[in-house]
């Protein structure tokens, strides 16, 4: 319940995200260091991420699997730049059963390793590939500083693991799954992102190419929301992963790995949250219309009760994710307060005027106060439910557009970079060497976000270092 | 793909079962001790497991949630009973981040420490109960004898973890889960249980009550297929979830937990599978029905291609899970046989006279041979298949209820008991005491399943001992 004040954005970004996190009940911090406990209003919005991009991989052929927890240690020696990025974050099992092990153990951070030893045993010929399999489950990477959903030792996420016969389809596999994450992020989460290869400082240890999708917090900083990766055949090098091509010779298979995480639930907080609490999109929010019953007797009660039990029904009975407060240990005021808080689209308030007159006033979270509040009838409230959702949906799509395209600049020169990304994103030619990248991260704090895919072909000059160069790079602080 | 032979299960059963899994891709032995791969055919009959427990706790008020993979060693200590009966079998985590972990950190084998310790947080008045949360993801067991599905390290289930206000509530609650599982077993994986209470000897280490669901494999070994547990206070008091009552006076809250693990897919192999493989029932199928297009040339090709293509889009337009078989290495014997081993429920046969006649033939998977084949009318196909699986899941649990009740008897003495046992289970009456049950295990190696509940009450006397007895209870040899 949500009697507490929250610090305003403004005041403190960052406290007024780790208030609003706990006392919205999306998660809790736990006894383990640097683990969350995700509680059930925070899991059902999980499950509504999970449930669509579920479907999505599926129609797209992939089939999901489970591969062990725990994976051999010496496993991750076998990919030089993957032990190197990994080993300061293993968590390590030297006991089971009572006695030492001979062979240590790590919770796995990312399961490329596991997977790629079983897809050697099981890849024998080209008609076992494409071989496109999904992971739904937790990973773990020691972390000393963490911050619910966004950097938290455990986290929730899904790995996809792909195997193709060559790198056209590898890296096409690579570029259609994001795409998925990008219609993802702008139909479902109603956040806009960029998507595009990042740069060789930024990639994934062991990757040849890594995607990203990246998005604009309400902070201005970016968040890099999903990402796919192309490893060309390291891994399948590093696991012998080898099949019979059509012409009979043996040859390395192709492999990709791509993921959105839990993280993805932060991104939604920070872009939406306003300073009365979460603002959550409809197509995602786990409580998408909420009814409050007002009465002041029992006879009150008895009528408004009616029209609310009908109102529900008719909503539920449509599909909409409806939940009646009919709590009698808290007043209306109050509930008001707690489902704005919470983040739910629609309010629905009925009391016994309303009963009367046929009506029901409807609170909009995307618009606080008296703007956002309409009367409506109660015939045919569903479809106006339903269409009131999608509007709501759509409208944060577009505030959330606008304010990161205002808040992006072209700069002109080095210094004005160094203006930009103190407050905003820079968009600007880059070399893509790691010394200018360098430079900038130690005269800034800012890094390379991603180089968008689908630029026009122009000549440009480096804002760093002035060499020519093609394509343009997003700089910002992040997270 | 399943060119190589089984054991007959008269043969060798368990060996059987071993080769079958592993043959019918359902799973992988893992390099990692103990621990299994599922792999996409076995994960999507898991899915199609969960997806309904997920639907039948839902409606019956439970939410989920995700609590971390890692515990505090220490917490395990809190509970006497707990610690004893999950010390042996722990996953220690010694090493985060490089450095030794002040603390150790167990892999759960378990919830109900790390949850009880949360719920000590979130409970506070009655108003917060009951509380109702599910838990969906693996656990770990260090388990030195394996066998894939029945008995890993690793393993995936759903815990429900629940706190009420009174011991009536929370027992009621038990019950209510042991009755979804009850109809999870019967309506959906087809196979006959029994449930009720279990001993003092085999209850779950800190519980009060442990009830059961208990199959009976075809060996006639007990497969226990689902648990519900009541704890009293135990863990209430071992984690301070205490709560104002509506007389406002602290009171200790009452837990109850439950579980269906991966282990059911084992039961459903071992009680269906036949000597050509598995057997599945529809309503858990992954694959209810196939289509095997059957030509010798071109012109053929196109013909029942055209047909079989129109069959696929009726049948899937219907909601029936069907694949279409086109592969174009293998003969079409070659298919009848690896689908009838990976137990997909019909088998739909399309061959060039079948489009002169507008008919296809179907195998159906619970009638090997010519029994089981049929020849029907293209015409309402969708119709006559949705038919015939409603026909084959009715005839899988028939079977094993038949099979099931011709293998229990009632001993006349302690003698026939034991003739009993070694070839199926006995029902008898038993005067719960440690002492009988334990001589009856060393005599027979057979355990006491479980005491079903809704017995007439009468007087009896106990198998053992003769001493006065009102309730019978199964003994069994088990998994």
């Amino acid at each position: 319940m949500a009697e507490e004040k929250l610090p305003t954005r403004a005041e403190d970004f960052s406290e007024w995200y780790n208030q609003l996190v706990v006392k919205s009940d999306l998660a809790d911090y736990s006894p383990v260091r640097g683990c969350m406990v995700v509680k059930p209003y925070g899991w059902a919005l999980w499950e509504n991420i999970t449930a669509w991009l579920d479907g999505e991989f599926k129609k797209t052929g992939h089939v999901n699997a489970a591969f062990p927890t725990l994976i051999p240690l010496s496993f991750f020696e076998k990919e030089k730049e993957h032990v190197e990025g990994f080993s300061p974050q293993l968590a390590v099992v030297t006991h089971g059963g009572g006695e030492e092990l001979e062979e240590k153990l790590v919770v796995r951070p990312t399961s490329e390793t596991i997977i790629g030893y079983m897809y050697s045993k099981w890849i024998k010929s080209w008609r076992d590939l494409p071989l496109l399999i999904v992971q739904w489950g937790s990973v773990l990477r020691w972390e000393i500083r963490t911050k619910l959903f966004l950097r938290t030792a455990e986290f929730y996420w899904h790995e996809g693991h792909t195997a193709h016969a060559s790198a056209e389809e590898a890296i096409e596999e690579m570029y259609r799954i994001l795409d998925i994450y990008e219609r993802f992020s702008h139909e479902l989460a109603a956040i806009p992102v960029f998507k595009g290869p990042k740069s060789e400082s930024e990639r994934f240890p062991g990757a040849q190419v890594t995607t990203s999708i990246e998005a604009m917090m309400w902070d201005k900083r970016a968040l890099q929301a999903g990402t796919s990766h192309y490893f060309g055949t390291n891994f399948s090098k590093a696991f012998d992963i080898q099949f019979l091509n059509k012409e009979n010779t043996r040859q390395y298979a192709e492999t990709t790995s791509w993921a959105i995480s839990s993280r993805m639930i932060g991104a939604i907080i920070m872009v939406h949250g306003d300073d009365q609490g979460l603002v959550l999109p409809p197509r995602l929010a786990p409580i998408q219309a909420v009814i409050v019953p007002i009465f002041k007797n029992e006879a009150e009660k008895g009528r408004v009760m009616e029209a609310a039990d009908r109102v529900f029904s008719d909503l539920k009975t449509a599909g909409i994710r409806i939940k009646m407060d009919d709590r009698d240990n808290v007043s209306s005021g109050f509930k008001f307060n707690d489902w704005e808080f919470r983040g739910v689209p629609v309010r629905v308030e009925i009391g016994p005027r309303d009963v009367e007159k046929g009506t029901v006033a409807l609170a909009l979270r995307d618009m606080p106060g008296k703007e956002g509040k309409i009367f409506v009838p109660q015939a045919d409230l569903a479809s106006t439910v339903s269409g009131l959702l999608d509007d709501i949906q759509a409208s944060l799509l577009k505030r959330a557009t606008e304010y990161r395209d205002a808040n992006i600049h072209e700069p002109k020169d080095y210094e004005d970079l160094k203006r930009i990304v103190a407050d905003g994103w820079a968009f600007a030619y880059w070399c893509e060497s790691l010394e200018c990248e360098a430079r900038v991260k130690e005269d800034t704090k800012a890094t390379t976000r991603n180089i968008p895919v689908n630029q026009p072909e122009m000549e440009g000059t480096c804002i760093v270092c002035g060499r020519p160069s093609r394509r343009k790079v997003y700089f910002a602080r992040t997270y």
